[in-house]
């Protein structure tokens, strides 16, 4: 017979979030020509990153530092909180999970926005949790929105990218900071701040680090160019920190990411030259999307998305044309922001490659007969 | 507010199955001067591995392949199974926290042995298992009576390392097939073998990767000498492993560590080359144990546990003794294997360290006056 799983588990689908590149060209029996899909850094992590880490590779027989206590200690300082207020993990999506499992219990409520982050949405249901969505409102999630919500359905959590995945949008500080002053009792914010190192100046909330109505998140995997390395952290009053360690992997971390992320953060200069590089990336692709009569949205993160000006179907269409070209891209999943597809940023040679493939995929999905498959 | 955490959780305690040697030399405010304590392999991972290391660091700006499919491929034709019956993870550690989560909830029973392998216990713990505990008999653990107490207490697992650690011993694959044949119906049953590469030819039973009663661990962090790269497989029947893609992080796994474990794979030749080492540094240890008048137990692994000959509180002062003069070493937490102390195999040089020291340790922790202060 096969095992007793538990209840929660015999119901559960196997599933992943999202299909990743290496099984896409698997399935299409080639590589990719660029990798413009999952909001990865092609411009690559600082040299001294690399040469931090290569030195490493040698010291692997050495399991990581349980408590990540030296690149703690220099996140501590980089933000002005204690190393108290500070939990490392195996990127967020690592730490999104032990936190859904802190706190969610089957049947509690959760409170996102329809479309966003599916690996938050994977956790939740995981641990058995409902979650209640609410729309997003001009391709921005709306966080008046999501504190009523949360609110009336006495959620557990309430989850909110600032800047936005997959739309690229964002809101000020301002509006974070009022958010935040209505997050109900008994409901804990959840800021994931993934891209917030791509977005203005003033877009980052001012927040207490011992304000326990909330809990932000910050990664490696975008800026920094190490989302192979799983390095994520989270920012927290002591308490939820400290809770942490009740359910953690303790020795998960790879010993030689966290020395690469603590090499990445002595990198100030290069992540400056990352971002510019971004922000020049974000203009190219925009004008790409405009020489094909198509319009960009505005972007604070490492991507942009295209509103390819009609429905879901026919977006669905010019990303299946475009990743049969070569061009691994993804798309928003629901309506109506599936209208649009979503090109991460990345070096000329890839985004030349898109702007080649881009005007034959939109011929190709307004041929007629052509039939949507998704992707 | 706090974040309203769920019952468990709350009833938790904020701990840690094992205290690192990075946070053991912060707390005595110096390196030590051999690390002999974690089990790790300080003969380190192969040339070749460490070089697709390196090699690999530029490319951690992609994230790791969510389905491992390379390295899952290598190790099925080593194991003569189909990809369908691995499950690959962040090491040992962080599959058994999936495995747990998958099948035990609160109140369920597990049966392991009294003083076998804490990380499995703070995963039970963690997901509301009660732990049922049977001794060790003559310093091996005793398949008998593990499958005897599942039996009894209905248990949803039954864990078993073999060969064994904290003691080293182990079982023959005969004893370990007719412990197969009595699990009962309804338990499934845990067979960590993190150690059976140095284990004598004829200890790794013949299991049929389909059968359902069983799932065995294996790892890249002891012989292929990748503690600090988290990567660890488990071989089961496809529906188990299908069924950690409902509850794993699917992009968990580090890029750069799946390239050096598909690597170390195709060095056959280091391997054996290590397990010589191993063997050779084992009988080093037994020698300078019999030098001061203690036994070290035979050993099937990379650490021999040595017998202090006398109690657990005299053990516990001769680690401290040993510790404090910078030998990185542990020991059982639970009696009577608690008379013992356990030495990790290591370089010659580090060999050198434990010699010189343990007789100061053995001579500090009979003076009289002396207290225990466990470590």
């Amino acid at each position: 017979m096969s095992p007793r799983y538990t209840a929660l588990v015999a119901s559960l689908p196997a599933t992943v979030p999202f299909v990743g590149p290496e099984t896409a060209e698997r399935e299409r029996g080639a590589p990719f020509i660029a990798r413009l899909g999952a909001n990865e850094n092609g411009f690559g992590p600082s040299p001294r990153v690399i040469e931090a880490m290569r030195q490493a590779a040698g010291e692997q027989w050495k399991y990581g530092d349980a408590q990540s206590h030296d690149l703690k200690q220099a996140l501590a300082q980089k933000h002005g909180v204690s190393p108290d207020n500070i939990i490392i993990g195996e990127g967020i999506d690592g730490l999104l999970g032990y936190l859904v499992r802190l706190v969610v219990e089957p049947g509690d409520a959760v409170v996102t926005s329809e479309g966003a982050y599916p690996t938050f949405n994977y956790h939740v249901a995981g641990f058995g949790g409902v979650l209640h969505k609410v729309p997003y409102r001009d391709d921005h999630e709306d966080p008046a929105a999501l504190m009523d919500k949360a609110r009336e359905m006495q959620a557990k959590l309430v989850y909110l990218a600032n800047p936005d995945n997959p739309m690229g949008t964002w809101h000020d500080a301002a509006t974070l900071e009022a958010a935040l002053e209505r997050v109900p009792e008994g409901t804990l914010f959840v800021l994931d701040e993934a891209y917030v190192d791509f977005a203005p100046d003033g877009t980052a909330p001012r927040i207490d680090a011992r304000d326990e109505r909330v809990i932000r998140f910050r990664t490696f995997s975008k800026a920094y160019g190490l989302a192979g390395a799983r390095v994520g952290y989270a920012i927290a009053a002591k308490g939820l920190v400290a809770a942490f360690d009740k359910v953690r992997n303790h020795f998960g971390m790879n010993r030689a990411a966290q020395i690469g992320a603590l090499a990445a953060l002595e990198d100030a200069a290069y992540l400056q030259d990352i971002t510019n590089k971004v922000a020049a990336a974000r203009d190219r692709i925009a004008r790409i999307a405009a020489d094909n009569g198509l319009s960009a949205l505005p972007s604070a993160t490492n991507f942009v998305t295209i509103d390819c000006g009609a429905d879901g179907d026919f977006a669905r269409r010019v990303l299946a044309e475009t990743v049969k070209r070569g061009v691994f891209i993804r798309m928003p999943f629901v309506a109506p922001q599936d209208r649009c597809i979503r090109v991460s940023t990345g070096p000329e040679a890839e985004l030349d490659a898109f702007a080649r493939v881009l005007p034959e995929a939109l011929a190709a999905a307004r041929a007629p007969g052509q039939v949507g498959t998704g992707g």
